[in-house]
């Protein structure tokens, strides 16, 4: 399943996209896509209705395709190629950061400069979705708890990120620097979450291009490292890193201006467009 | 006002604590304690309440006195004292970095010792809770934002804040690493929050004792300052630093051990106690 949220900021409602493409409304079946419903339980009721019974909509924008997301949570040099262009040695342990929630925002929403900012960069990446409770968990057994994937764009300020303070979240946390879905994709339709193209293009000339397989740490890895830390919660996102080509790693680097264009894709979880907008 | 939630952890109502010191349940005026109601607008309503109309409870437990909390953001090395014991240099700006939200436990529960931890500390802190919405604030406005005050424990594990891949997120978020209450004091009953005396006992032998008086950053520069990087939205938390005395800064360091109480208080917010206990 690829499920949605549509409608205005702050008033979206629940939705699918079906195989023809069309977006059919959950309204009349759940409230809204949150943590309790990506159950294996909760999922199994929604695959159970039949598409082609749920009003098709059209709508106007989409929302970012989880509500109530609890944590944010980013992993820092994840592609050993990428840890290459940042002039950084690959980690030996994953890096965690925390992102704002409130930087949650739509798939194609503007994305916001903001004031003094001169170094917006992109960075597509692979987010994990959390379906059920994770603490202490094997990875061997960590799969289990994700509910699925959807694409994010971890907007970053590499001033505040480096320099204004020594912790990342700064850099990573302003409103809109966490556009994600379009739709987040159910793992059964994801084979393997480690072969999965990403790219990313800025005014239509590609920037980025990877693959999950080039991942220094695996989604299962990642989950069960984490819930070492603190207990993954339902509606919890990770996102995994990101592939080379961001603005900081050109030569010479180079960052986001208002008025561009930034879209981004990964293979099997659907494509965002931004437009970069002054805060 | 002293706004509380008693109860079971998950299934907590909503009270407030009267003058005689009785807990008194607000379930029949508010769902739960949460940012919606911590407007200027929505403590008003409760500040209209005649408390002694309102049943009294005697819990066997309060939990977290903010439910829903989006954000729970900390800062670091806030008293010239406290950075002194720690060896570095006191901050020429806020260092800000994120609690995960699941950490958060009443004020009374069990704090875990993580699997693999031997160095847990404690942290006292005066912890600001945002009462409306704050971007771009400047400092003259910003106490206008302020709901409140609680005490906190930003309990830490220093091996996984700072041996463990770089950021401080890993060492502060375990679950229970964020005991908060035992109330929400509203703004008008904290005459000055940069005049408050703090203190902390390990079976009790004190260990920090200090003033918000010390703080390099006070509380109308942090939200201000906070709200040039991200919006902060009502029933945020704000942890503001911590005084000298933690266990890194004893020579030798000294850390918990499973069965030892902390004991915590800052003047005006009341009073937490929690035993270790092994994850």
């Amino acid at each position: 399943m690829k499920l949605l949220r549509h409608g205005a900021p702050g008033a979206e409602k629940p939705g699918l996209l079906d195989a023809d493409g069309h977006v059919r409304d959950l309204s009349d079946h759940v409230a809204d896509i949150t943590g309790d419903i990506l159950s294996p339980g909760g999922l199994a009721r929604l695959a159970a209705l039949n598409p082609a019974d749920l009003p098709v909509v059209q709508p106007d924008r989409l929302g970012p395709p989880v509500a109530g997301v609890g944590k944010f949570l980013c992993v820092g040099l994840n592609y050993s190629d990428h840890a290459q262009e940042t002039g950084k040695e690959p980690p030996a342990e994953p890096i965690l950061f925390a992102k704002a929630t409130s930087a949650i925002c739509g798939p194609n929403d503007d994305v916001q400069i903001p004031r003094g900012s001169d170094r917006t960069d992109w960075e597509v990446e692979l987010g994990i979705v959390i379906g059920t409770r994770a603490k202490y968990v094997d990875e061997g057994q960590a799969l289990d708890h994700v509910a699925g994937y959807l694409l994010v764009n971890d907007v970053s300020e590499r001033r505040f990120q480096s320099e204004r303070g020594g912790q990342w979240t700064k850099g990573k946390s302003h409103d809109t620097f966490g556009p994600i879905g379009p739709w987040l994709v159910t793992a059964d339709e994801i084979a393997d979450p480690q072969a999965l193209d990403l790219w990313l293009d800025v005014d239509g000339e590609r920037r980025q291009t990877g693959s999950t397989a080039t991942m220094i740490f695996g989604v299962a890895h990642l989950v069960s490292y984490i819930s070492q830390f603190m207990t993954l919660e339902p509606g919890d996102i990770i996102a995994t890193g990101t592939p080379p080509g961001v603005g900081l790693g050109m030569k010479p680097p180079t960052f986001l201006r208002e008025g561009q264009v930034v879209a981004l894709g990964i293979a099997g979880l659907g494509e965002q467009r931004q437009r970069m907008v002054q805060a």
